[in-house]
C-alpha cells in the first residue's frame, strides 16, 4: 500500500540524491517544505530554475560567475604576480574567507582519477599552463587537498610547471591550529615534525 | 567583495533555512546542483511547485494525501476499532514502515506547547475527540514522543479520552532493542525496570 502521496515521493527521491542526504534526511526536508507555505516551495524553486541560466565560467580562472570575467579577475586590486590553484569553485569561497590571499584562482574542476578516467585533460590543466605562460604570473600556489587524488595532481602540476619557469608553492600540511597534539593523527605528526618552523636562531 | 555570485547565493540562502541544513552543508548541495545537469535542477523545481498544489490533508485523519479521504482511510481492509494519534505525517510513515499496526491514524499536527501559544485548538485535538465520539472506535493508541512536550501531549489526550468512554493506550517505554544496557539512561532504564515483563511464572 502506497503510504507517501507520489509528489511528496519525488521529492523525497529527488532530495535523496544530493550529496549526504539519504533517505530520512530528504523525508524531513520535504516534510517540512511540505509544512511550511506554498510560497517559500515557490521561491526554492525558481532560484533552482535561475541557477544554470545565470552562472556560467569565467573564462579565466573557470570558477562559476554571473560575469565574465568574474568579480576577482576583474579586480584590478588582485595581486596577477600569484595564482592559486583549487579543485573546485567551493574550495576558492574557503580561501577567500580566510582573507589571507589577495592573488587570482584558476579551477581545475576535479583531481586526476585515472581510475575514473579522470586525466589532466578532463581538468583546465592546459588552460592553467597557457595562463601561466602568457600572463603574469610569477608564483603557483597549488592548493589542491591533502589526499591521495589532490596530492597526485599537486605533484603533476609541479612537474608540469616546472617547464614554464614559474615558482609553485603547496599549502603548509601540519598540525590544525587549536589542536591537541594527541589528537593528531601519525602521518600529520611526522610531517610537522620534519617541516617544523624555527622560532629562535642559535646565538 | 561578492565572491559568490548572486543567484548561487540565493540558491544557499534558500537551503540553509531548511532544518538541520547549515551554511556550509546548503553551500555544498548549491555548488552540486550547479556541477549537475542543468535538468536535474528543473527537475527538483518542478517537484517543488507541484508539491502543494498536488497534495492535501486528509478530511478523516488530516494526513498529507492526494486523494481525499486518504488510502489508509479508505481502506477497507485497516482494523477501525483502533486508532494512532501522532504528531506528524512523518510519524505515520515510520509506523507505517514497522508492518506492526492495522488500524487508522489521526495527525494531530504538532504537539501541546503553552510557551509557544500552541494549545489544543492550535491542534487537531477536537477533531480527535468528535471522531472518536461518533465513530467505531474502541481504542486509541497515542504514540506521541517520549519528550517532555511528547507526555504531556499524551496526559491531556488521555484525560480528554477518559470522557469519552473509549481505551487509551501508550507506546511502550524501555531498552531499545539491540542496545546493550550500559549505553542506556537512567530514567529509560529506571522505566524498563517498573515495567518489567514478566517470561515465567511462579509455579
Amino acid at each position: 500500500m502506497q503510504v507517501v502521496p507520489p509528489a511528496l515521493e519525488r521529492l523525497i527521491h529527488d532530495f535523496s540524491r544530493l550529496p549526504g542526504i539519504g533517505r530520512k534526511t530528504a523525508t524531513r526536508l520535504a516534510l517540512y517544505i511540505l509544512r511550511r507555505p506554498e510560497s517559500e516551495a515557490q521561491n526554492l524553486a525558481q532560484d533552482l530554475l535561475h541557477l544554470h541560466s545565470a552562472i556560467h565560467l569565467c573564462r579565466h580562472c573557470f570558477t562559476f560567475s554571473e560575469t565574465d570575467p568574474c568579480g576577482i579577475c576583474a579586480d584590478a586590486g588582485r595581486n596577477r604576480r600569484l595564482l592559486c590553484v583549487v579543485e573546485e569553485p567551493g574550495d576558492q569561497l574557503l580561501i577567500e574567507k580566510t582573507g589571507a590571499f589577495n592573488g587570482l584562482y584558476h579551477i581545475l574542476h576535479g583531481v586526476l582519477a585515472p581510475m575514473d578516467g579522470i586525466g589532466p585533460d578532463e581538468l583546465k590543466v592546459r588552460e592553467l599552463l597557457a595562463r601561466v605562460r602568457s600572463g603574469t604570473v610569477e608564483e603557483v600556489l597549488i592548493a589542491t587537498s591533502s589526499t591521495v587524488p589532490g596530492e597526485a595532481t599537486a605533484s603533476y602540476l609541479a612537474d608540469q610547471l616546472k617547464k614554464t619557469g614559474v615558482a609553485a608553492s603547496r599549502l603548509a600540511c601540519g598540525i590544525p591550529m587549536g589542536m591537541d597534539i594527541k589528537y593528531a593523527d601519525e602521518y600529520t605528526l611526522a610531517h610537522a615534525i620534519r617541516a617544523r618552523q624555527h622560532m629562535v636562531d642559535r646565538s
